[in-house]
């Protein structure tokens, strides 16, 4: 089964203390629409402008992303730029060119309104309202999200919470969003405001399910070197719906597997900038650090 | 077989947000042998003075504790003073009185000397080193530090490393330590200072294992409430130093299942003050925990 994916696709300009990488391939469409193409047709739906390079339109039809949602207009393309410091845990945004993606309204072509599997990659939640909005009964959507939404878009985001499955966000967006100091207590409260599936991604530290059938630890990939950590959380999350879209019996049953393969491939993407990485991974590759996280928690 | 503990004994006065609670029982090696004997006889090495409650020694010896090498000395105990902020992340401590601690000398009672299994609990590395010369060929021995010798007595834990089978740390002191901003940078560089086994404590967040078959990402029990911190890292040791000193079969077929154990007792030790709720704890509430855990990180 195919899974819908909308959000931002943009142009990356990365700084980190050993590198400079203007114009990579970014944003959470792009980054969550590669990391699912290990497991399932892509439908994506995001914005461009007339200098989105024609390389990065091969690269997705590469990875079989259907672009049939992907909008081209007249302008330029979201530009971000950010720079990380020597222990890769803090970024800061140096420009942010919204370009086209300032007036970004998100059209469903008609056979993605059939989808499935749906994943609101991180965009404001006005947006991911209106995708919703056109969708003919999904079968599970997830949401991500930022903490620029919970600062400026509180409502938006609160509301969306009661018309999703399950819902992403980081550590520090759970404390935020809960006013909760203990992870156990954040998560308790998060279910309260409407999601089944919460999931609590920790970086480095790996992430945390809560659900219906009980709550599963996933673990990080141990990575020798960070490259660049740009896009990470886009990666697990759409890996994880790469997964589930296609896995044989219901969520329950594949939804701890398929945090585990987004977590692989999200450790993929940190190993290089924007998508250099991920884009040359095999699925075998996967498969292996899957089988090495099976060895390194069992007990 | 028994475990030998050998590390502070101190009574503790700890300030947080919503209690303040005089003269607890603390110290590495009190919170370590309490840990630890849920699993093993201990054999306990340390010093107070002659104002340490005798309910205190009674405690000790309802868990079994060997307390012929717990040497009681004129003057007064070790008492720390610390107070902790409301995340419980961060604690200051308020008073450090040293009293009989400042000039203890560590000394083995002949039995002791033959141990098989050796924590030697966060305390100095020159006094670490005094117990180890003092030791008859022990199987296994372990060695926890904290910040403070890594700034004053860099030297002696450097030689000391060289001494041990397995090394426990902090996630901050081995990046301090090595220099090294990732884990896996940082066990390689630990392995090559002495130590086969690495284990790095990540708080909340669980702990990481390095040894001679590979490693183990050791999950964390999730909390729903933290009462206090102090002393989970000495119980994380100590019970998985007490498993280990039990189990059937080697180290290496044991050390993972002992870092659970161990992980366990710690977040009990988390959920009152002092060791006011470990004490309090049974076998089957430890094994209840280990359960769950294996259902929380199975995929």
């Amino acid at each position: 089964m195919s899974v819908l994916i909308v959000g931002s696709t943009a142009l990356d300009s990365i700084k980190t203390p050993l590198a400079q990488n203007p114009r990579l391939l970014g944003g959470s469409a792009s980054h969550a629409a590669v990391a699912a193409s290990f497991f399932a047709p892509v439908r994506l739906v995001g914005v461009v402008g007339e200098d989105f390079p024609k390389k990065y339109l091969a690269l997705y039809r590469k990875h079989g992303v259907d672009l049939t949602g992907l909008q081209i207009q007249p302008g330029k393309t979201f530009h971000w730029a950010g720079e990380y410091e020597v222990n890769m845990n803090n970024r800061r945004t140096l420009t942010t060119e919204l370009g086209v993606f300032e007036k970004f309204t998100p059209h469903l072509p008609a056979p993605y309104k059939q989808s499935a599997f749906v994943l609101l990659a991180n965009i404001a939640p006005g947006l991911q309202h209106h995708v919703l909005d056109q969708m003919n009964r999904p079968k599970f959507v997830v949401a991500d999200t930022m903490d620029l939404w919970l600062n400026i878009a509180l409502d938006d985001l609160l509301r969306l919470l009661r018309r999703i499955d399950g819902f992403v966000l980081n550590e520090s967006e759970a404390h935020q969003l809960t006013q909760q100091d203990s992870l156990s207590a954040a998560l308790r409260k998060l279910h309260r405001l409407g999601p089944k599936y919460v999931i609590i991604k920790k970086g480095s530290h790996g992430s945390v399910l809560s659900g219906p059938t009980g709550g599963f630890i996933c673990p990080a990939y141990p990575l020798r070197k960070v490259v660049d950590p740009t896009g990470a959380g886009d990666s697990f999350v759409g890996g994880l719906m790469g997964f589930l879209s296609t896995a044989r019996g219901g969520v329950d049953a594949n939804i701890r597997r398929a945090m585990v393969y987004g977590s692989v491939v999200a450790s993929f993407c940190c190993e290089g900038f924007g998508v250099n990485r991920t884009t040359r991974v095999r699925r075998r590759d996967i498969e292996q650090r899957v089988q090495e996280l099976e060895k390194l928690t069992r007990f």
